[in-house]
C-alpha cells in the first residue's frame, strides 16, 4: 500500500489555479526532528482555497486532527471521497470567508495524503519507510509546514486555527514562530497529552499491533496486500466512541438492534446493537482510507504533545504566546474536556494575553468541532476581524 | 485451558467448615437459559462466612462484578492470588459484620473459577464448552444462584448486595424473586445497559476476536497452549480506563515516563508513558487468572441487560421492586455514571418503595465501590439494620 493518490508533478502556487486543488511543496534539505530522527527530505501537500492579497496580510493556517488532512473545504475529489471535513465553515461567505482570507491547510507530517509519512517512498532505496519511520512530534509538524512561507510568499498568518490534535499544532504555531503568527484559534484541545488521552492512545497502537497483518509496520509489499485494516478498524471504534457522549449514544441508538425482526431471545455472542453497526461503520470507513502506520506516528505525536518540553516549564512555555488566543471548548467533549479549555484561557490571560473562551453547547462530544459549526462559525468571524 | 483450581468434591455445606472456603452446588437438572440455549446440568461454587442463623434469616448474598469471583474476603488461598476482592469491607467487625450476617457470594454462570462457563468440560463428551457455550444473561445467572437456597436451607436473603454487574445482579434478583429477598444494594449500576456501555463491551469482544489465538473460542486444546491472552490483556485495557478516572490517571501518572533516565528525544514508538505500564500491568493480571472466553460471554451478558425486556417496560418491571432498595453511585464514574444511579432512585421513590441514594465522593472512577470501602461501608450497615 502506497500512497493511492497522485501528487501533482509540480508543486508552484499559481494564483490561477483552481482553489481546492491539491499542491505539494518540498524541501529537499534534511529535516532533524525532534526526537532524533533525520528526513533526508520533506513534502507537504496542501490545499488553497482565496486570493492572498497583495500584501500577503490575508492567510489563515487551518490545521487538521488525527485523520484529518488538507481537504478542509471543496467538493469530493479524486482521493478525497468526502467534501471537506470544514465543508460549511470554509467558503465564499461562510464564517471563514474565502472572498476575504487566503485560506491554506496542509496535510500533516506522518500523514497518508500526500505529505511526508510512513507510507512514503524511501528517497534511499525506493521503498516504503513502513517501520523505518522516526517518531515526529507536533512540533515537527508545525516546523514542516513552515516551508509554506516561502512557497506562498507570506510573512505571517493572521491566523492559525484548528482543533483536536489541529489546535496542538496551533499553540506550538505561536510557540515556535511567536513573530509569524498575528493570532490563534485552539479548539477542543490540550496543553499537554493527559494520562488518560495518552492511555487511550496507546491502546489503540497495542490494538493495531495485535493484528497480524501489521507485521512489525512492513505490511505495504505484503504478497496478499492485505494490511491491518481489522486491527485499524477496532483502534478507531476505541476513539470514535471518545469522540462522542454519552447522552448522545443513548439518543441515536438507545438499545436497537441492528436485526429488529429477529428476537433478542435468538442473540448470539456476534449479534449487534445498532450502536455496534455505527461503530463498524466508522472503523471501516477510516481504515479504507488511511494507513495504520500513520495512525500510529500520529497518535504517538499526540501523546508526546507537551507544549512545556524543553521550554522551562508549562509558565514559561506559554509566556511565548503573545498574540490574541480564542479558546474554544465543547460541553460534552470527553477526550479534551472543557476544563482543559478554561486552562489554556485562564493561563494565557493571567500572563496579559488578550484571551477569549467561546463555549459550545452540545452533546456531539468532541467531535462537535466537526458538527456544530453553526456555533463555532460565529466566534471564529468576529475574532478573525479583531483590530490586531 | 480447563478450570485450574479443584473443587471439591462434596458441596454439601456444613456448619463446620472452614469461612471462606470454596464450596460447590451442582444442580444437574437441563437448565434452559434466557436467550434459548441448555445446558444439561449447572455448578455454582460459593463461598460463604459467618454463621447462618437458626431461623436462617441473616443471610445475606454478594454479587460479584465481571471478573470477580466467590472469594469476596478472607486471604489469598489456592486459586485466589489475592485476598478477597471486599476483604476490608467483608468480616468479623466489619461494614458487613460476619459476627452478624451469614455471607454468601458465588461465581457467576459463565465465570472460569469454578462455576459453569465456557472452559468447563462438556458433559457430552468430556472436552470444553469452548465456542460451544451458549450466551448467557444476568437472569441466567440469578436463576443459577438461587441452587443455593435449597443447598444452604434459606428462604430469603436478608439483602443482595453487589456493584457494577453485581448490582445488575441485585436488581434482577429482586425482580425474579420478590418474595425471596428483604432489601437490595445496587451499587454503580444500570437499569439498562446503555449504547456507550455496551460500545464499551463490543471493542473488548472484537479485540479478543483480533487475537489470532482465540481460534473462534476453541483455544482450550491449541497444541502449543497458547491461548488469546494479548487480546483478552488489550480488551481489559480499554475497561480499566473506564473503571478510573480522568483526574486519577492526572495525579497518579500525569507525563511520566517509565524509563525516567532515558530523555525523552530519544523515544521510539513503543516507549512508554507510567500509565501505559499501568494498563500493561492491569491486562496481564487479568489474563494470567482469567478465560477470555468468559470475559466475551459475561461482557454479552452485561450488553444484555435490561430490567425492562419482557417486562411490559421499565415502568413496569421496576414495579416488581417491592423491598427497600440503597443505590450507591459514585461522583467520578464514568462507566455507570451517577445520573443511572439517580434514575434507580428515582423510579423506585416514585412507586412508593422505601429507597435510599448514597453518593460516594471519590476520584477513582467506578472502581471507587471496590475501593473507597470506607465510605460504602457505613450506609450498608445501616441499611442491614433497618427494619424489615
Amino acid at each position: 500500500m502506497s500512497p493511492d493518490h497522485p501528487i501533482p508533478a509540480s508543486g508552484a502556487w499559481r494564483p490561477d489555479d483552481a482553489p481546492g486543488r491539491r499542491r505539494f511543496a518540498v524541501s529537499r534539505r534534511p529535516f532533524s526532528l525532534e526526537m532524533g530522527g533525520v528526513l533526508s527530505e520533506v513534502t507537504v501537500v496542501y490545499e488553497t482555497w482565496g486570493t492572498l492579497a497583495a500584501d500577503a496580510s490575508n492567510a489563515v493556517l487551518i490545521c487538521h486532527a488525527w485523520t484529518g488532512d488538507s481537504h478542509a473545504a471543496g467538493p469530493a475529489q479524486d482521493g478525497h471521497p468526502t467534501p471537506g471535513w470544514w465543508e460549511r465553515l470554509i467558503g465564499p461567505g461562510l464564517a471563514i470567508d474565502t472572498d476575504e482570507w487566503f485560506v491554506v491547510c496542509a496535510n500533516v507530517l506522518g500523514g497518508c495524503q500526500g505529505s511526508t509519512g510512513p507510507s512514503s517512498i524511501h528517497p534511499d532505496d525506493g521503498r516504503p519507510y513502513g517501520s523505518r519511520f522516526p517518531v515526529i512530534t507536533i512540533r515537527d509538524m508545525v516546523r514542516a509546514q513552515a516551508v509554506l512561507f516561502d512557497e506562498l510568499g507570506i510573512e505571517r498568518w493572521r491566523s492559525v486555527i484548528g482543533g483536536s490534535m489541529g489546535g496542538m499544532q496551533v499553540l506550538e504555531w505561536a510557540m515556535i514562530f511567536p513573530d509569524r503568527v498575528a493570532s490563534v484559534v485552539p479548539i477542543a484541545t490540550s496543553l499537554q497529552a493527559t494520562a488518560q488521552q495518552i492511555a487511550w492512545g496507546a491502546i489503540g497502537r497495542r490494538i493495531i499491533g495485535l493484528d497480524p497483518r501489521w507485521r512489525g509496520g512492513d505490511y505495504y509489499d505484503a504478497q496478499d496486500g492485505d494490511g491491518p485494516s481489522e486491527g485499524l478498524e477496532i483502534a478507531r471504534q476505541v476513539a470514535q466512541v471518545t469522540f462522542r457522549s454519552d447522552d448522545l449514544f443513548t439518543d441515536r441508538f438507545g438499545r436497537r438492534l441492528v436485526d429488529r425482526n429477529r428476537p433478542i431471545e435468538t442473540f448470539d455472542l456476534w449479534q449487534r446493537f445498532e450502536v455496534e453497526s455505527y461503530l463498524d461503520y466508522h472503523g471501516e470507513k477510516l481504515a479504507r482510507r488511511f494507513d495504520a502506520n500513520s495512525y500510529l506516528h500520529i497518535g504517538k505525536a499526540m501523546d508526546l504533545h507537551d507544549v512545556a518540553r524543553g521550554r522551562g516549564g508549562l509558565r514559561s512555555a506559554i509566556g511565548r504566546l503573545r498574540v490574541p488566543l480564542l479558546s474554544v471548548g465543547i460541553t460534552s467533549d470527553i477526550l479534551y474536556p472543557l476544563y482543559q479549555q478554561q486552562e489554556i484561557h485562564r493561563m494565557v490571560s493571567s500572563l496579559g494575553v488578550p484571551a477569549e473562551l467561546h463555549v459550545i453547547e452540545s452533546q456531539h462530544g468532541h467531535d462537535a468541532f466537526l458538527i456544530d459549526v453553526d456555533q463555532i462559525g460565529p466566534p471564529i468571524t468576529k475574532f478573525l476581524h479583531r483590530d490586531l
